[in-house]
């Protein structure tokens, strides 16, 4: 049944079906909304009386009666003993959003550096681990749990990173977080708080570092990098008391930090009372010998190591760990628990079983295999198109750098582009933004053989 | 087999087994790397060459170059050529943590306010719709996504807030969030960097809001609440452009906001170009009758509506939304980036698989009935053990508020806690800490209406 309804004054349509579109009182509710909020109904207008409207649409006067009093405890209506309901006077409409930015076009072969492998996600293993999770979950694990992260998962993540990264830490030292972003996030602020004001970051090196050190009201100054890692030299001279550093493989020039500059950088924290940010993005990841352990390791009151899931298993997770020095875990575990409150708990707990069962190593295992065959397909690949480009970094992680001719690093990123093949410069990397000496950093982490291959023969042919 | 060595200098203990504790240059690696940790073996001492240590364990000499060699990159030890393998000079301990804060006693019967019935969070229901999201993902699911949200959850979100609080809004004027905490430090961060300077927090209110201004560098202005809700003349005056209500449960005192409050308010913000920040923490549950609809459908260009599951399901999944007036959309969702890059995918898809199902409606009809014959348990018992106690608040929420005799409220709170039962007072919820006049916060939504009875007849026992 439709029953149109004209009011007072300006036409108002009221359509109430009796099937199938819900209880009629809150289809009255809603229209009667709707014909304020789009101005057919203007403020201060006189409403039918209940008994009017009811009779007009065929229901009881009950129900009117109820949608009235409904949009006059909301405020679209104002009733005075004596007088009649009328359209209260101030409402609003929604205003329609600025076009969102267009997503930009889908790219046929795209090397963006540091993405893992998407496919590979071990979904199944993951939703094995939360079902197991939640069936041992006992009713505390839905409240509220420490802010700081599990205590099941801590405990996991601090013997997972003595054993696969000679870390020296425990339970009582890491703080479970949302990933690397809001990681450092977490960590800058603290530093903020206790006083610090500037904050080293590595040139190139990742933009986010100094995007996060500004929003934390830190001051980025950037530390040149040479092929042992950050010249400590520099830092030194910085003035600053934190430096955010990719020890295990620099992003993005793909380096090791030498053993002697580890020395420097200790001493130089002990020195100024400063303290190291160590970005472990990707250290699962080294294809030629087993990775350098932490940095946080030799030096655990004077490092900080952020870690993520986001590479080894997926973005889409979002979660990671802080491993604090002693006196960085109350600050650290108090900015997550006013930002948060804590990450999701069944989350954590399927975190915990995934490793603990073994799946995140054998995932791990695997997942060096694919990864490193990536890596050689690329070192081949560009022997057989374009042996006179230089490539250089680790066997390890998600990207390696092929050095390019002067002046050409926007030119071969655009014709790339035309050729919808994704190609990232190292000027995204350098704070001042130059793109001298010019290279490209590859990412071949989500990228198959196949189209490696393909878009490697693309490229020579473009150079 | 376990083998002992004693290195040079003071006694150095290396027990390798071959079976069970993993591969022997592991075993080496972590062992040398405590022995330097723990002081055993000193800065600057002397290692034995490779050729003697590998003969004194029984071990290929391979193995222990290969471990001085990854210690060495790690800089633990260094080498020079023609000169033996040395500790490198610096090393740290760990310190062993202050003793946190020891977990408060466990009670017998516990009054805390604003927590749902923890055993109730429909665990099977969610794992469920984890699986069947999993299911259905594509492979960029596993990719970061959107920081705003996914659109699947986004647009379910609009749809239900439209349907259910009378909301006007869209998927594009959504920022999924991890609860209400990141939702309003989200909003609040965006209204510092927009200039904003105060926050207007309703007195007796939440203590969080306070917090959570100060934290984004805004000065709360406690602004005071009767029985009509936030008293607008007092806000006017305050200076302050944003406010943060509770306009359908206010919390502590359970009135609901007017309606010509809510007027009163839209014309405010009109006037000062001003924002009402509206926390509608606990709508979903009224029990006399329909939930008073969001002030946000009223005027969707001046007010937030920050909403979250942690009260209809459970605080461990950690989602909210933020519902924003178009110009609060890009600051939000930016905020939302540079704080974590947006809430776990998965579980997004989960929640929107629940939503869509009908059995998060199912879930809240049924607990809708669990909390409403909670309320009028604790009704019932203090008319009988305690027929002095007025007892003011809606019919609605996971708390009412019970009145006491001047000069008592520690007292009472005091005299409970010894009893093992858990009270929690008014003076929580005012910005100067008064006790008068004194009252109790009652929160009955973890609470059994076995442990209701006990727990009132129990407190009417020390009044």
């Amino acid at each position: 049944m439709a029953v149109e309804w004209s009011g007072l004054g300006p036409e108002l349509l009221l359509t109430l079906e009796r099937t199938g579109r819900g209880p009629l009182g809150a289809q009255m509710q809603e229209q009667v909304r709707d014909a304020i909020r789009s101005g057919r109904l203007a403020a201060g207008e006189r409403l039918p009386s209940s008994r009017a409207l009811a009779q007009e649409l065929g229901v009881s006067r009950g129900l009117v009666i109820d949608t009235y009093q409904q949009l006059e405890a909301e405020g679209y209506l104002t009733t005075h003993a004596g007088s009649a309901t009328r359209v209260a006077p101030t409402q609003q409409q929604l205003t329609a959003p600025t076009a969102l930015q267009s997503a930009p076009p889908r790219l046929d072969i795209d090397f963006f550096p540091s993405l893992p492998d998407l496919a590979s996600f071990p979904i199944r293993d993951w939703t094995w681990a939360l079902t197991e999770a939640a069936r041992r979950a006992p009713t505390a694990a839905a409240d509220y749990g420490d802010p700081a992260g599990l205590e099941a998962l801590r405990t996991v993540i601090a013997s997972y990173l003595r054993r696969v990264r000679g870390a020296a830490t425990d339970a009582q030292h890491i703080v479970v977080c949302g990933g690397f972003t809001q990681g450092i996030g977490l960590v800058l602020a603290a530093l903020r708080a206790a006083g610090m004001t500037r904050l080293a970051v590595e040139d190139p090196g990742h933009p986010d570092s100094a995007v996060m050190g500004v929003r934390a009201g830190l001051e980025p100054v950037p530390v040149p990098v040479d092929e042992r890692g950050v010249v400590v030299a520099a830092l030194r001279a910085s003035g600053a008391r934190a430096v955010v550093l990719t020890p295990a493989h620099q992003t993005p020039t793909g380096v090791v930090l030498a053993s002697e500059r580890r020395q420097e950088l200790v001493a130089w924290a002990e020195e100024c009372d400063g303290l190291i940010i160590e970005d472990d993005y990707d250290a699962e990841f080294r294809y030629d010998r087993q990775p350098v352990g932490a940095m946080q390791g030799l030096a655990p009151e004077r490092v900080v190591n952020v870690g993520t899931v986001s590479k080894s298993l997926a973005p889409t997770l979002r979660l990671g760990w802080v491993v604090c020095p002693t006196w960085l875990v109350p600050p650290v575990a108090r900015e997550k628990q006013l930002s948060d409150r804590g990450s999701p708990g069944l989350d954590q707990l399927a975190l915990a079983t995934l490793i603990e069962s073994g799946r995140f190593d054998r995932h791990l295992r695997r997942m060096r295999g694919v990864y490193g065959s990536r890596r050689q397909t690329l070192v081949d690949a560009l022997a057989e198109h374009a042996p006179h480009l230089r490539l250089t970094g680790l066997a390890a992680g998600f990207h390696a750098v092929a050095h390019l001719s002067r002046g050409t690093e926007a030119d071969v990123i655009a014709a790339a582009g035309e050729r919808s093949i994704g190609l990232y410069g190292m000027r995204r990397y350098r704070l001042d933004g130059s793109a001298e000496p010019p290279a490209l950093v590859l990412g071949f982490g989500n990228v198959s053989e196949r189209a490696i291959r393909r878009g490697v023969a693309a490229i020579a042919d473009l150079l």
